[in-house]
Formats: C-alpha cells, sequence, structure tokens
C-alpha cells in the first residue's frame, strides 16, 4: 500500500483530511485551489524530477482525444493505477496529479507519459506553432543524463531546470498556498501548522532523497545550499536491500514497521549493565552504537529478523539527518525546519524519529515539520518554470479564491525564477 | 597485522619514528619520559577502559614474583605477544604498556590480568594496609557493568571513573606532555603539529569508539560533552560483520584497503550523466548516496565484493563523523578538533577521509587532527585517576626532565581531578 499524495483542485477548495491508518502511514487526501495552467506554444502539461532512485512527475491529465481535463471542466472523480515495477501507486482525485517510478525502470515512465498523451504539447483551443518540439520542464540529475533518451523515444526536448532552484521554488510554492501543508509530528500526532507568510522566511529546507540536501532559504528564488550528507534514501534502500531480501523502498518501510531495533543497536544500557548515562543526559535505551549490538554476537545476517535490521536501519538515518540538520539550522540561526524528499513517505517511524532527533539535539528549542507533498517538492517547482513561457498573461500562479487559506499568496507577482 | 601503540618511558628519552607501511596503517614506536608511577596502598598497576566493543588496558607490567618491572629498574626490551581472540597484538618496549581485547571476550581479558599478576596491588618496597582489596581504576560503561565479575574472578574492586573525565585526562595528559602526539594527515602524509601549551584550549575531542562522543575542553577537568553519533565503530564493525564473512574489526580495514566504494556509493556523476553539479560545487566523483548505487542494480549481497563494500562503509561512517564534528566545532568556535578512539587504528584511509570532510564542509579552514595515543586516551586519563589517592605525594605525573618536550608540562600540580 501506497501513500496518497494530495491533488491540487484548481477551481474548488476541498478540505484536507489526514488519517493515520494502521500500516504506520499518514493517507493524505486534499486539495486547495492553487494553480492556473496557461497553455502557450508546445508547452507540456508535464513536469518532471528525475533523481538518482526516482523519478517524479507533476501532471495534468489528458483525455483519450488530447484535450486536457482542464480543457472539459470535468468534475468527475476518476483513479489511475500506475504500475511502477513492484510499486503500484493509487491517485486519486481530478487535477494536478503526481506519479512516481523508479529510475531504473525509466523505460515505465516513458510508457506511462506516452499512454497519458502527456509529451504532447499542444493546446486544443489555441493556434500553437508548428514543428516546435515540446517542451518538458526537468529537473534532477536525470534531466541531464536522459535528455537525450526522452528526445529520441518521445521526441520531447527536457528543458533542465537548476535541482536546488526546483526545491526552493516548490516549497515556497506550497508553504505560501497550500491551507494544510506544513505539520508537526509528535507522539503519533500530526499536527498542521499555521505558516505566516510574512514571516516564512528564512527557513531550512532539507530535502531526503537517494542523497540529502540542506538548504538555507530566504526568499522566492534566494536560497544557498548549505549542507547535506550522503546518507539518506539511497542509504536506506541500498543498505536494506543487500541485508534483507526486500527489493523496494516500501517493502522496507513496511517490515521496519514492525522491527525492534533493540535486538541490533547497542544502547547506552547494553554498555552500562543496564543503567542510565544521566551524567550526560543519556537514558539506559538510548542508542550508543547503531547496529553496534551485532558485534558481540555469533549470528550471521539470515539469523536476524530483517524487520529488526529494517528498523535500526531507519532510525539510524533518520537521526542522523535529524541530527545534521539541527546543526545547520543553529549555524544560521534558521528558526524552522522543513523536511521533504521521497524518503519519508509520510511514515509516522520515520517523522517520529526525525522530530525526536532535532528536539534531543535541540534539547526541545527547535522543531522538525513536514510536508504534505515531501515527495514532490522538486517536480513542483519545475511546474513553475513554465510561468517563464508565458508571455501573453504573466500569471502563471493565479491568486486563489480561498479568503482563508491563500489571503496572502502573492505568487501571481512572484519572484519564481527559472534558470 | 595489528598497528602498534608507543608505549611510554618513565626514566629515558628516546625518539619517536613513525613507519607508513603497505598495510595502510601507521606502525607508532615511540616514548617519551613522562609518568612517575607512585605506589601507595592497594593500588594496582592497571588502569581500565571497558566499552561496548573493547577493553583497553594501561599497565606497569610485573615480574614472575610479583615486583614491577621499575622495581627492578630493568632495562632490557622485551616483547609480549596478546591473544586476543582473533587478533593479535604485538606491543614492544619497556614500560608503560598497551593492551585491548574484544568485550564480549572479557574473559580472556581478566585471565590476562592474572596472568601479569596485574589485580596484585601491593607494593613490593612499601607496607600496605593488609585486608584491603585492590582497586583497579576503570571508566567506560563495562566499569559497572562488569564490577561484580572483576570482584568475583580477580577479587579486585574496580573504582569508576567517569568516562567523559577520562577521556579529557587523557587527552590533556598526552596533548601536553608527549613530544610527538598529534598530527594532521594528508594525501598520505603525517604532519606532526607543535602544541603550544598556553594554546591548547578550547578544542574538540572526537572519540569515535563504538558510538562516538564530542567534548569541548575548555581547560584540565573543564569540559562538556556537546554531542556525539550513534553511527561509529560499533556500526562498523556491526554493519560490516553483516554484510560480509569478516568477524573483526581489523579483517575489515585490511579487506577496505583493497576496495573500491564506487562500486557500491551514488556518485554525483551517476546521477548528472557524468558531469559535476558544479554549481553547487559537487565533483561528478563526489558520494551522493551511499551505498546508492546498489538500488539500481539486481545482484544479490554475494555478487558485491566485500572489499568495496567495506571501503564505502568506512568511507560513509568517517566522512559522517568529520562532517557532524565539524559543525559542533564551528559552533562552539573551536579551532582545532582533535580525533581518537580505536576506531581509527592509524589507519591512513579513515584518517583522510575524516580529514578531507573536515576539510570539505570548512571549506579549507579547519582541519583534523588525530593522536598517536588514539585508542586509549580513555584508559590513561583513568589512570591519572590514582593520583588521588596519592596523598603523601602529591606528584603522580612528574614533570619530565626532557627540555624539549614537556617544558611546559604542569600536570603535577595540575587540576585532573576524579569524579
Amino acid at each position: 500500500m501506497d501513500p496518497k499524495y494530495p491533488e491540487m483542485d484548481l477551481k474548488t477548495e476541498a478540505s484536507t483530511r489526514c488519517n493515520d491508518n494502521n500500516q504506520g502511514k499518514v493517507e493524505r487526501v486534499s486539495s486547495t485551489p492553487i494553480l492556473q495552467r496557461e497553455c502557450h506554444g508546445q508547452i507540456s502539461h508535464l513536469a518532471i524530477d528525475i533523481g538518482g532512485s526516482l523519478i517524479k512527475l507533476v501532471y495534468f491529465p489528458r483525455d483519450s482525444d488530447g484535450s486536457s481535463k482542464d480543457d472539459k471542466c470535468s468534475t468527475s472523480r476518476e483513479r489511475n493505477s500506475i504500475s511502477n515495477g513492484d510499486i503500484n501507486s493509487s491517485i486519486f482525485g481530478e487535477r494536478l496529479r503526481f506519479a512516481k517510478f523508479e529510475t531504473s525502470k525509466i523505460g515505465d515512465c516513458i510508457e506511462f507519459i506516452r499512454s497519458k498523451q502527456l509529451h504532447l504539447g499542444r493546446c486544443l483551443h489555441q493556434e500553437c506553432p508548428s514543428g516546435e518540439k515540446t517542451i518538458i520542464k526537468a529537473t534532477g540529475g536525470g534531466a541531464f543524463k536522459f535528455a537525450d533518451l526522452f528526445n529520441e523515444k518521445l521526441g520531447v526536448s527536457l528543458e533542465k531546470e537548476e535541482e536546488m532552484q526546483c526545491l526552493v521554488a516548490g516549497a515556497n510554492f506550497l508553504l505560501k498556498t497550500v491551507q494544510q501543508e506544513a505539520f508537526t509530528y509528535a507522539d503519533g500526532q500530526k499536527e498542521f501548522m499555521q505558516i505566516d507568510h510574512n514571516d516564512l522566511f528564512p527557513y531550512l529546507l532539507v530535502n531526503i532523497g537517494s542523497g540529502v540536501s540542506m538548504i538555507k532559504v530566504d526568499g522566492d528564488g534566494k536560497f544557498e545550499r548549505v549542507s547535506g550528507t550522503s546518507v539518506g534514501g539511497g542509504t536506506f534502500l541500498g543498505l536494506g536491500r543487500l541485508l534483507t531480501k526486500c527489493k523496494s523502498f516500501d517493502e522496507l518501510l513496511e517490515l521496519s514497521h514492525q522491527g525492534n531495533n533493540r535486538v541490533i543497536d547497542m544502547l547506552v544500557g547494553d554498555i552500562y549493565g543496564g543503567q542510565d548515562y544521566s551524567k550526560i543526559g543519556l537514558a539506559s535505551t538510548a542508542i550508543a552504537s547503531s547496529f553496534g549490538k551485532t558485534i558481540s554476537e555469533d549470528r550471521e545476517l539470515e539469523e536476524y529478523k530483517p524487520e529488526d535490521i529494517t528498523r535500526s536501519l531507519l532510525r539510524m538515518i533518520s537521526n542522523n539527518v535529524g541530527q545534521i540538520s539541527y546543526l545547520n539550522a543553529l549555524r544560521y540561526g534558521l528558526k524552522r525546519i522543513f523536511f521533504g524528499g521521497f524518503f519519508i513517505r509520510g511514515h509516522t517511524y520515520t517523522m517520529d524519529t526525525i522530530s525526536v532527533a532535532v528536539k534531543f539535539w535541540s534539547k526541545g528549542e527547535a522543531q522538525a515539520m513536514f510536508l504534505q507533498h515531501e515527495g514532490f517538492i522538486g517536480a513542483l517547482g519545475a511546474f513553475t518554470g513554465y510561468k517563464k513561457h508565458d508571455h501573453e498573461q504573466d500569471q502563471f500562479v493565479q491568486r486563489c479564491s480561498s479568503k482563508v487559506s491563500c489571503a496572502d499568496n502573492n505568487l501571481s507577482g512572484g519572484t519564481i525564477k527559472s534558470s
């Protein structure tokens, strides 16, 4: 079962609801009026973020006759099931949609784009110059690596958008326009945060993909990648695959939910004979050494439960990211840390560990925040890049009509720029 | 082959030489006049640091008749071979000696102490109160965990010394008194640093044991454990054992020397189609995601070379420790970072990775430093704790006679305190 990502509805305001189900994942269905798509020339309905592990798509669906859903003002809800290797994504809703594929299965992604006619840039309601290649906004390293493949297979041109810039544009867009985008997670409870748009900057954006980028964001288009770590989602999947028979990220997450890291990790109490190391504030249950308990046992890999191994691994990585993030926030005097990227996937244990790490290292002074559309920040940022193609109407992103959620939305005259 | 730790000679000044052999380890033999042992009451010739993975011993050897080598003013050089499970330590020299055992093989350690008569506290040249239990200074969590075992097996009482305090006392002792203790490592070259004893503090001490402690040291006995990480030596050995058939830390290190991490790690160039990500200063050869390359390959664990796996693992951990250390040094405005702990073991690749990490993240403004007696800092610190038992002569550690190396040694009237 896969987390559901909320779609975005252009024309109607909808409620947001969050269900913490029994799978350790948060099911999220929300829609908030935020985007007005403008279609000029050979511009696609699609933006794409091709990372080291995953390809993320943000797109407007089209009907079989080539028109977009919006062209027809369709109101019916539909359900798309995307076959994605061994991952199945089910996506609900009407408008702006999200899909992901493993980068290693880029052929499936290309077939998906073809089947949805997302590579066709022409707009049925307008005259478009003929003979021009459709442009698809693309970010992530794969925008460079796979440019020729997209040209060859789909006849489209990938227009490269700088990765960090897209992450920042996507995060700013979400934080400013989606009513319930940011939330904290503690003790199994999710709490949405009211973001004061006039007091959003500066903040630290931590995107946990295959690797991790940490970006100090000072405004729209104003940012600096200040740090990062190579211990991220790719490490979880890579080590997880080597240590277990699991092949997919979601299988590993599922397993970790049932595991017990104390079988694998060396705790303070294991070293101190069951006691706390109270003088330095470490409880007996604190992890002294990740995977450290296995060193004193003559057990083979196969004798450990994959559930326990994946839980230790997830905790090691989440805790490490939380710690390094906090140290960087501190370094630059940033009060807020927003965590995104597909590593999180609404997984409660992951969010809990990151939250606890930030709380622990900051001695309670800082708090981790998460984003509803965590995995699609970069792709959304690339989508906002279509604005520069819109010469006739300088309103790619329009003020939404909601009085409540978007009162301070100033993206219509905003400064999000594409490289 | 095991790195050799320099012994310390009480009465003669000796040269220090360092050979970087072909095994990727630095063989170190040095002796510098620093300690004057005082023996009063039932005090042992031994101090012990019992960590989660390793037990470290610092001791004065005794002859078979129970007298110490120093009692006889022995000048002959001898060689002790310590069987330590599957690790063999060869220790050269005459005086203060170093040995280590795996904590899981504590029985071997107890037998070693018995065979060397180190549990006998009486001093042959003095009258000692009878009926008193021999006291052995002990630090690390095992001082709590194994106190009863030592009492039962050897009839000794472990006097617990606080772990961080011992690390600081040991490091200060070494940095102030041993001529060539601290060095930098870059491009395969080791360079000893002249430490100005009047400008030693503050510094960051990073002890990489099973877990990692980071301690801000402001003076003798003045310190604060400011940070740490659970991703340390226990993680290297634990994950290394699970991922390979190797059982010991040194086997893993040996293997890593022959490995190629690019087979396992996802590099920036792997994502960016061979290109640098120059806009944020990442070369195509930089690691984007540790273990990330394995996610896109349908290979089983057995199909990867253990050499490559161990190298990735070592680099991941060393780099992570270097990064978190630097961030903490920066946070507290500390110019110097000294790395110790048995994780390092004089291993060139480990030191190189830590050095590069500190240099990279500090943009060349900070430099990692290492300690010759890296693995025995805590045990040495515990040894200095015997001072408080020395009521008649307040000179446990005497100014050495060397004009060069110890001119500023003020430990005789120092402030190292035991808890």
